[in-house]
């Protein structure tokens, strides 16, 4: 049996860790729980989740698997969250993120030193928790995996299933999902976006940046006190 | 203000929906609402999805979304299930579907000699209630369109949304989510999937695909029946 634990909060993206959900789900031999600190239940991007377990109660896991969103700079200034990361990355397998994931993982402390992925927009700031940002896609240092943004977290999953399970298992997961992409469109990255969609992306999302830049040289700096 | 309806049931597979509604909700002025019928909570997968309308209380949609998974059967076979949707349908400008959700518009006569997609396994299923199975990805007749199996609904909705918004829209959804796919492995098909893997997936499949038949067909004749 391999134990899965993701851990979610509020402003959680949903799809960071459905797509990965779905991909591992379709292997024999799992134990996925979805988690969360003091609440069963997480209202993320307007969809309720509920039935989660408690965090503080998981004893153990193979895999944490943290997903990203907007909602990972309040997860990251909540000291007991990363505290029960800390603890669980302890003894698992793979200590791995999903899009601004990573960005928690760095300010418990779990990238000191190490590449790592992250969403575009919000990559850099993996450097203020001493982290080295990573543009791959799926970024391996160690027994760390982070993937990029978002739906990243697809190709990441298929990843993570061949270290798990092998190639086939991976393969044959891949086709139950009928994972065959073909985007109408070649904007998923800053590089191939048209530039109006680039500015106009990066225009709706500046403010978000900037307030997520001043609270986490917040916490840095309250942890390099603490450290 | 563009108001989509998704309506659930026990048994659907959440990434069926949980991709398009990701790309959706990127845009500006969506009202997304996940729906079921006499219930506010469905498990689906082993997740918990709360906080769910009342479908019979939806009086409108512009969207009618309906996603896959094996407890699709059992959603067919519920008469008042169908005829929320044909009600919805009436007056939506795009009935769509993912997955084996285009089985559930099929059985509530809303494909009729209408090509379709399905997820690959289910798909020659579509004919049986008179609809048109495509081994298309994304297949546009009318104002549906259906998309394949499970992933492909990430692409579906790109597409959905370039037709509600325009492509610059969906450019801006693709690179907020950082849709950029690079599969490790070339398995997402039954035409490029290696052999043991197809083998494996159909071994899989198998009594699932032969219990659909099996149910549908009696739906279908119960259908021809009455209508």
């Amino acid at each position: 049996m391999t134990n899965v634990v993701i851990p979610l909060y509020e402003g959680v993206t949903p799809l960071d860790f459905t797509g990965p959900y779905q991909l591992l789900y379709a292997l024999e031999g799992m134990n996925i729980k979805l988690a969360a600190l003091g609440t069963n239940e997480i209202v993320a991007d307007g969809i309720t989740f509920g039935g989660l377990s408690d965090l503080d109660r998981i004893e153990a896991c193979d895999v944490l698997l943290v997903p990203g969103g907007l909602g990972c700079i309040a997860a990251l200034e909540t000291p007991q969250f990363l505290a029960a990361l800390q603890r669980l990355a302890l003894g698992a397998t793979y200590v791995t993120s999903v899009c601004t994931g990573s960005l928690i993982l760095a300010a418990a402390g779990l990238l000191d030193k190490r590449r790592a992925a992250c969403h575009w927009a919000f990559r850099e700031l993996l450097a203020t928790f001493g982290a080295i940002p990573d543009p791959g896609r799926i970024v391996r240092d160690g027994n760390r995996i982070t993937g990029g943004g978002v739906v990243t977290g697809i190709d990441f999953a298929l990843s993570l299933i061949a270290d798990l399970r092998g190639e086939e298992a991976a393969q044959r997961a891949q086709l139950l999902v009928e994972y065959a992409p073909n985007p109408p469109f070649e904007a998923g990255t800053p590089e191939t976006a048209p530039k109006p969609v680039l500015e106009a992306v990066n225009g709706r999302l500046s403010s978000a940046i900037a307030e997520a830049e001043r609270r986490i040289a917040i916490v840095a700096e309250r942890l390099r006190t603490v450290r």
